[in-house]
């Protein structure tokens, strides 16, 4: 199959990108030292390529992603980064034989582990991003009462996602270790031997964590781009043009795709058309200014604004070799991990 | 089974409200006077509660909601209201026995409906809004040519999405009538009996369309809230508070919801918690300030700012029975139009 052969909008992800950044990032981060986050792909596929370069360990944020991942022979070591309140799926893939992980930060969510039978916990900490986690000063008493109540503490996680985009990467690796001093800080109370936190925008700078939790550095997105961090986009939305308008008078032509709002992430605003200027986006639209002007049935690859909520909208996405337009498809991923 | 029961984030329709609209827009427009768009709602035990309203005619935006309208009985006249290249699956359709006409805007769109099968078309015209539709003045050339191909022409269609959500009613009006002053004369060169055209914020003005494409009345956004149209919001997304941070030094305390980027559309911005100021969102995260504070475990309703790209990323949604925390579960319907 090729890729004029695709009905479209179709998620593409080019082979030569997708795995120049997975080596890429391996050696940056072998093995254990990097623990993929699963929610930027959501894909068994792609996460089993992942473990082919060494991490066995897997970031979740969604049960169902711990679940899928387990099913999928993959739950060595899943970490789910996030508070859950019923944790009772949890534990049935721990009783499956899987490790399970997961993450606490209140007497609530210590409860919920216990009553569903996750034994292993880590303690998640506030290290300056407001969204979940302890207090530091507060995170040792928590993991007192963790193990007061039967589980195992592992460690502390905290992540400092409000600075993977800073720009200026001097200010992000300043900001960043301020953020893993409080981390470290927390550890010291907590004990256990993991530190987890990190992301692909501080996975350089960020030396205290003994994993990294990153996850966009596989695809990739105009936002991380724009970090320059050095990974390549493997990721586009393959869409068909299908109207198009040549100029008149002051207003210049303009092109439809057929991949809109229910095709791309749109948090971090338009995605990319290259070559083109995008003007809006609707439903199933994508409405750019471009000269020449193509024809319908001519098609682009658009390159996504945000990685992980893009790959959230589609079922399936298509391992292609090259950029042409008549690349083959070398591979159909299921997008496996959607949902709750 | 009742709210509290299920997992979270889950996408809940309250009946009352979404029955008090779908009457409420059936008094204003019924029967063939509104074509319900499923787009809104992609859902097709929702297009039946349309149906038992009194409208039969439906509007879709993809092949695939074709095909699932039809799939689930709901085929009398399926309007495909949007271009495409590849018709070939719509004249499936059409062989098994439903009613499908597809828009057209181009030499291009009409050989693809040829091509493809399919035996019945609008011409879509250009109202103002700059995205598919052909010149209106061009449109009658276009019939001609359609007709020469063996199509049956039944009007025209066009759009006015861009004066949807227009806060001032008199000024939508003015403008409406401007589009529609181009349909109609476009409808004068193509014949036929249908002039297609309107949305949820123009139902009410749009007197030259034959038939109104509404979709969002049935569900509602924040943003059709804000054009202060009459209809009730009857979709919320359930979500559970997983993290509670009290106030400290200057600052406020906020908690923390499990949905985000993946069960709400950013487009037009944040959703609205009730009672509370909403920080950001993240992929599976919502950060709110609130006072008091709730617990981890508290369950709130959140209101989508934008419905169409809310629903499509949830696999189902729940009709429940009023807004309380213990409201009963009355059925699950499967969002069953999703993809392409």
């Amino acid at each position: 199959m090729r890729v004029a052969d695709l009905t479209t909008p179709a998620l593409l992800v080019e082979r030569g990108a997708l795995e120049a950044n997975l080596a890429a990032m391996a050696a940056a981060l072998p093995g254990s030292r990097l623990r993929p986050h699963v929610k930027a792909h959501k894909t068994t596929a792609l996460a089993a390529r992942q473990a082919a370069h060494g991490h066995h360990g897997f970031t979740c944020a969604t049960v169902r992603e711990v679940e899928g991942m387990a099913a999928a022979g993959l739950g060595t070591d899943l970490l789910l980064a996030n508070e859950v309140l019923d944790a009772r799926r949890l534990g049935a893939v721990v009783d499956a034989g899987a490790r399970v992980t997961v993450a606490i930060d209140s007497p609530e969510t210590l409860r919920a582990a216990v009553d569903g039978g996750v034994r292993e916990v880590l303690v998640d900490v506030n290290v300056g991003l407001p969204r979940c986690g302890i207090a530091p000063e507060r995170a040792g008493a928590l993991a007192d009462a963790a193990r007061a109540a039967g589980l195992t503490v592992r460690g502390v996680m905290g992540y400092e996602g409000h600075l993977q985009m800073l720009p200026d990467q001097a200010e992000r690796a300043r900001l960043t270790t301020e953020c893993t001093d409080r981390l470290r800080a927390a550890h010291a109370d907590v004990g256990g031997e993991v530190i987890s936190g990190g992301g692909t925008g501080t996975h350089a700078m960020n030396t205290v964590c003994t994993e990294i939790q990153a996850g966009s550095y596989a695809l990739m997105d105009t936002a991380y781009t724009a970090a320059g961090l050095g990974f390549r986009q493997s990721l586009t939305v393959l869409a068909t043009v299908i109207s198009a308008t040549g100029p008149a008078g002051d207003m210049p032509g303009w092109a439809v795709l057929d991949a809109g709002l229910k095709a791309f992430g749109m948090d971090h605003g338009n995605p990319e058309v290259p070559g083109g200027q995008v003007w809006f986006v609707a439903d199933e639209h994508l409405t750019f200014a471009t000269d020449p002007l193509p024809r319908p049935g001519d098609r682009v690859r658009v390159v996504p604004a945000h990685v992980d909520p893009t790959v959230a909208l589609h079922e399936r996405m298509y391992l292609v070799d090259g950029d042409g337009p008549d690349a083959e498809v070398l591979d159909t991923w299921p997008v496996d991990l959607r949902g709750w």
